[in-house]
């Protein structure tokens, strides 16, 4: 081990090599247009895994992107670890509020900027590295190791859940890897062991048949902008914080008061969120904390508003035909993402106004929220890993966020899911600026490092409780 | 006259061809890279007047887009006529609620369809072939004619004031006579009389300083989305239909009853409107007919609203950092557009929470409401001048649109204004599929060919009440 986590250290300079040249790649999958650097993207993976030494390395094509597949499975007496990741990214909405092209890596600060370079391409790079170190160290790695980095997953992972259920056998593990999470803060290294779910919705309210000049028609026909705003507006109290769709909260499970305790003790959660986020105030349900709302209540947001004419500056005076919104919705345990969809579309039938019609309402996403337990061996073994790769005991937290896949792992592979978070909440994932701190990324390299070793001991525990 | 109107119908054809050359230059106003067209279409226009056989043509360079001036003055005994339109043309919004390329002009069912063929490059075309007609048959005009048509109606005319107002002299006239509004309805041709104003914002909501991932800050963060869908929802009351911004109301005149009496009149306003818009119901103020509603009452609408994600399709889990969104109001006799936009800053700014900040707010474009007088000798001629090219008495109206030129033209020029609409309220003007119906676009020509003779009463009328 002392080698390896030497060689992860004198090492330092070509991972970030590494790591830049994948950044470059401009693998947004949501962009028709960049399916070619999607693919490029994979390939490159796919020769880093194979310089790495892995006897098995696969690109597999889907009917979308392809699934990356590295292994090393040569010791069946040791447990497996399967390690995913994605190596897909984010589109960018406004490249204005980029401070440097998204695709041309520049190291800053100690950090690296680039659109991908938290979210996931150096997170999963750090377990890359670190299987790349223990077989150029001792010629093996000391679990079996299944890397799947797909590139799908900023669309939903469209065709992930296919290929697991239809690979299941040759995917068999004793626990799931993921780094595509956040620490809590700057050090202070966490394990996430809770996330939202999430349903995703777009629709379109039309008026009239199609755009009208607002002189010669506001004022007797509806303007479908207004009655958007005044449905959206209706689904949340501005006073108490709350979603107002009938139904949204039944059955949602309250964190334990152990907990909550535990959150109550993280430093100053309110000045890192508005720190994180630069906005003038927090906001939320009246009577929670910041933490309590971010990562045990479910909420609602508008990811997309967007009707008439929107070229800032212009003057154009058109009463639109139609107006839409992207809604999404956080849940927490006990809600699912079907029943939650039905329940809006019931809210927003109700209370749209006769002079307009709901167009069209579909749900672009789905998945499920997803709690796991600290007591589990391969839980245990990356509070370990954790705790040597970062020099401190992780803190036991939860995300907002949503990852859909896990319940499906969960559910198909039958195994527990590990999240080792590397990335740090406001590296600007999803939005402008994205970066990723190169000190986590030595960290993660070494916490993976450990955490292969560590969890030699999960099969000899799981086969013990078994 | 007998000869013009016969030259009138014999150049059916070669009128039709004219517009279509016209409409084929896509001449958008608001398109920086259309700069080039909309000079084209200038010079275009400009030879047609010289072709006409008018003396002096002129393109005149504005700092934005250039004037065409084409005078005949050549008979100081006679009264003046100034004719102002505009060859500019709407953007296209969405060409993919086109039938038909927007600039490639078709003609069917009687209709000439592309951009602008109804506003405004067929009524002023009217006008143009109407006075080469008249040289042609007779070789002079029966009035002094001064023909003005700018590049910038579109945008808000934003250099035409300050022309008007330095060329003081040389457009002085006895009344000005515009075609850009529409009759009531085929076959019913109207008289315009009174047109409402228009004072037009967008602004910007701003909550985080980056767009944020909508799963790691949902709940925490203010949705500047919402948080614009709240206060936009706010300023109409879905109920009684009215503006609930504060003092939005004050001194707005009601229309005489003898005004009303005609509207109610008029037929089947209700099912005309419905037919026009496709809308599922009419929509608008309690208690108030359909023509009150649009032809004398105060609205507000939202013409853009933009945030966010907004491909259509496409998940993306962001919470956005800023919400904009276009709103005008169409403000009636007493009303001014600064200060009902001054009174919906202020309802923006006591009505947005704290959570988010209003970052920007800009008037756009504004505009004074406007009535006219039947009684007028200008305004009478034109009614009987309608009766003639039309075959039918015009009926006193008035248009919910809005030509902030109007009462500039009538204050600096001290000249009142003739609104001798050739179109019709379903011909697309500022949507897709715009068109204008080719026997409108003679029946134009022939009105404008006898109010060039009706008008010779003008000035003596004048004279004689001066």
């Amino acid at each position: 081990m002392e080698s390896v986590l030497k060689a992860i250290e004198s090492g330092k300079d070509a991972s970030v090599t590494i790591l830049e040249e994948l950044l470059r790649i401009p693998s947004i999958s949501a962009d028709p247009d960049r399916k070619g650097d999607v693919q490029r993207a994979a390939e490159f993976l796919a020769n880093v895994l194979r310089d790495s030494g892995l006897p098995t390395v696969e690109i597999i094509p889907t009917d979308g992107h392809p699934i990356v597949l590295g292994e090393w499975c040569e010791d069946p007496s040791v447990p497996t670890l399967l390690v995913y990741g994605h190596y897909d990214v984010q589109p960018i909405v406004d490249l204005a509020e980029w401070s440097m092209p998204p695709f041309e890596p520049q190291i800053r600060d100690g950090k690296i900027w680039a659109r991908g370079a938290t979210d996931d391409k150096g997170q999963v790079l750090a377990h890359v590295l670190s299987v790349a170190a223990h077989l150029r160290e001792t010629g093996k790695l000391p679990v079996n190791v299944k890397l799947l980095i797909e590139g799908e997953e900023e669309i939903g992972s469209e065709h992930l859940a296919e290929f697991v259920r239809t690979n299941r056998d040759r995917l068999a593990c004793d626990a799931i890897a993921i780094s595509d999470s956040a620490m809590y803060a700057p050090g202070i290294p966490s394990i996430c062991i809770g996330l939202r779910g999430i349903a995703y919705v777009e629709f379109t309210v039309r008026g009239p048949a199609a755009d009208l000049h607002s002189g010669g028609f506001g004022g007797v026909i509806e303007n479908p902008a207004v009655a958007l705003a005044q449905v959206l507006a209706g689904l949340k109290d501005p006073g108490s914080g709350r979603i107002l769709v009938g139904g949204f909260y039944d059955g949602v499970e309250e964190p334990t008061d152990e907990e909550k305790a535990g959150w109550a003790k993280l430093s100053d959660p309110d000045g890192r969120y508005l720190a994180m986020t630069g906005s003038p105030q927090l906001y939320g349900e009246r009577d929670r904390t910041t933490l309590e709302r971010v990562w045990s209540r479910p909420t609602l947001d508008v990811n997309g508003i967007w009707g008439g004419h929107t070229k800032p500056g212009e003057s154009m005076t058109v009463l639109p035909a139609v107006a839409s919104a992207k809604v999404s919705m956080r849940l927490v345990k006990n809600q699912r993402p079907a029943d939650v969809v039905a329940k809006l579309r019931s809210h927003i039938e109700e209370h749209l106004p006769d002079t307009v019609t709901l167009e069209r309402f579909v749900e672009l996403h789905g998945g499920d929220p997803w709690t796991s337990s600290v007591d589990h061996p391969a839980v245990q073994a990356a509070f370990r890993a954790v705790e040597k790769g970062f020099g401190k005991p992780p803190v036991p937290t939860r995300e907002g966020g949503s990852i859909p896949i896990i319940p499906m792992f969960t559910e198909i592979l039958g195994a527990p899911v590990v999240l080792l978070g590397f990335g740090l909440g406001d590296e600007g994932a999803h939005g402008p600026d994205e970066h990723f701190d190169l000190s986590n990324f030595q960290a993660g390299i070494r916490t993976s490092a450990h955490y292969l070793m560590e969890f030699r001991e999960v099969a000899a525990a799981s086969k013990g409780s078994a």
